[in-house]
């Protein structure tokens, strides 16, 4: 066996059809779809090891990832192989490969070489999730019920944000997280707003002049997710179903069946109990991975090892 | 049997998993579930006349509707009794029980009593088109793959508008279009063109001060059609398969297959024969259907109800 490279993966999906990220024997998962596609463009021997992606966040049957980041560790002269007659580095063949071999709920962004010391679960510095909810305010768009909970009420959109308030900071969410095992659910939420997001155009008509032959419509279509309500979560990590419980139980909030107060004791006082599971995955989506620059990222996969306390 | 009352349904639906809107033995079509509701609803006898809807545009397999509009004429004292306990007028009685009871690719907007001399489909003024694609100048969202279509072109979108521009107007889009029996495939476009969508945030953050405590995220999440290249066209009514085969001719020129003479030309001599057959439905989306003033009602329909000729 030659050197071996690490690789890393930016990559999205629907995670509308499948059980998760996480590899698990007989289900489609994410993890396992791109594991496989990678065994056979890479040629590995089925009798071998075989190809083993490590995840900035796993996430749970029907969550969605707009943006996800992945490593994985390749045998150079594999990698070199998958070139053939392509004019493009060895990384950039191997991203086409994949992304044309993959389902088409699966798009992989960019594979690029790892620098030094990076790990796409213990470099990540933070997550930003958005949940995306239909409420009342606003009619709803069937062809976005596969990434927005459509929700019949009109909702208190300032008393959700100051239940949301609370979660902002270290805290022990253990009112609306599992630990994993030998873990805690110690967090940092560094924000946590509700927004409604502004109607506007899909496309802007100010260009009059240069276009006038092909003209103005009177209607004006309006942008895909006008109007929705969305939750934008952005913490070091989270625990276990956290977001989704976060998401539910600030909803209650937001239809007036629990009040503000509700909420802060949750937050203050850590116990799994009724009435703070989470919410339908499908409004979720993993947006974003944020690490720190190159020469910090080894650094800090030690620092986030070390076991969270508050 | 009592007064006959003609009710106009705006509603929306996601075409994927349809074949179309005209209803047909065995398949389903948005017009079958739609019909087999209100029948439940109304109670009609299965021996007597079966609910009917008159559609303002009869979409095809695989294409989507944000904004489409019917009308029903149905039994007063029928639409009458599906109040029940409800504190509603009829019609929004009966649009809660429709929408209720419909699947969740179709979505009832709106139900009301249609004013006098309204027909869905003679009396509309235009119809507004979208088609969406997504080349290779943004990366592809999956969560989006069911209404854009996925390029990996780069596309010169100047030359598909100066290509666009000859379909204004009353042409015969014979190149483009087959017509129904006994009808012609003159039509009158008034709007034909390609935008690229602004690149936007979700959420605008502008109003820090006002929710200092809950934060303003270091990665903005984009808009969902961020980016996409759109074709906006609207015209007096569409013949079949017009809409996606002057896409596809479009894109044929935005790809450097075709030259925008090539376009002209087929505009110019309208004779239906290859390269010009529709593109894929599921980009497409029927956004708006435009209506005149209610006193125009009768007057627009009478007058549309004449073959159209150059």
């Amino acid at each position: 066996m030659g050197c071996v490279i690490r690789l890393r993966i930016d990559l999205a999906y629907d995670g509308g059809a499948f059980y998760g990220w996480a590899k698990q024997p007989e289900l489609r998962t994410v993890q396992g779809e791109i594991e496989s596609a990678l065994a056979r463009i890479l040629r590995t021997p089925a009798d071998g090891p075989q190809p083993r992606l490590v995840v900035a966040g796993r996430t749970d049957t029907g969550v969605h990832a707009s943006h996800q980041v992945c490593h994985i560790d390749v045998d150079e002269s594999a990698l070199a192989s998958c070139v053939g007659h392509m004019d493009a580095p060895a990384e950039v063949a191997l991203q086409r490969r994949l992304d044309r071999m993959l389902p088409d709920d699966i798009v992989i962004h960019r594979i690029s070489r790892a620098p030094e010391g990076f790990d796409a679960r213990f470099s990540a510095l933070e997550r930003t999730y958005v949940y995306r909810v239909r409420d009342a305010a606003v009619p709803m768009d069937p062809r976005l019920r596969g990434f927005v909970l459509r929700l019949d009420d009109e909702l208190d959109v300032d008393a959700m944000n100051e239940a949301m308030a609370a979660t902002i900071g270290l805290h022990d969410f253990g009112s609306f997280a599992t630990p994993n095992p030998g873990g805690t659910t110690i967090r940092e939420v560094k924000i946590a707003r509700w927004d409604r997001v502004p109607v506007r155009p899909l496309v802007a008509y100010a260009d009059e002049t240069a276009r006038g032959s092909l003209g103005t419509p009177a209607y004006v279509t309006p942008a895909a997710d006008s109007g929705l309500l969305t939750l934008t979560i952005v913490a070091d990590a989270f625990a276990r179903n956290m977001v989704r419980s976060l998401v539910g139980a600030s909803i209650k909030v937001g239809q007036g069946k629990r009040s503000v107060a509700w909420f802060r004791d949750k937050v203050a006082e850590p116990k799994r109990e009724g009435e703070t599971g989470p919410i339908a995955p499908q409004g979720l989506t993993l947006e974003y991975v944020a690490y720190p620059p190159d020469d910090q990222l080894a650094t800090r996969a030690e620092a986030i090892r070390a076991k969270r306390t508050l």
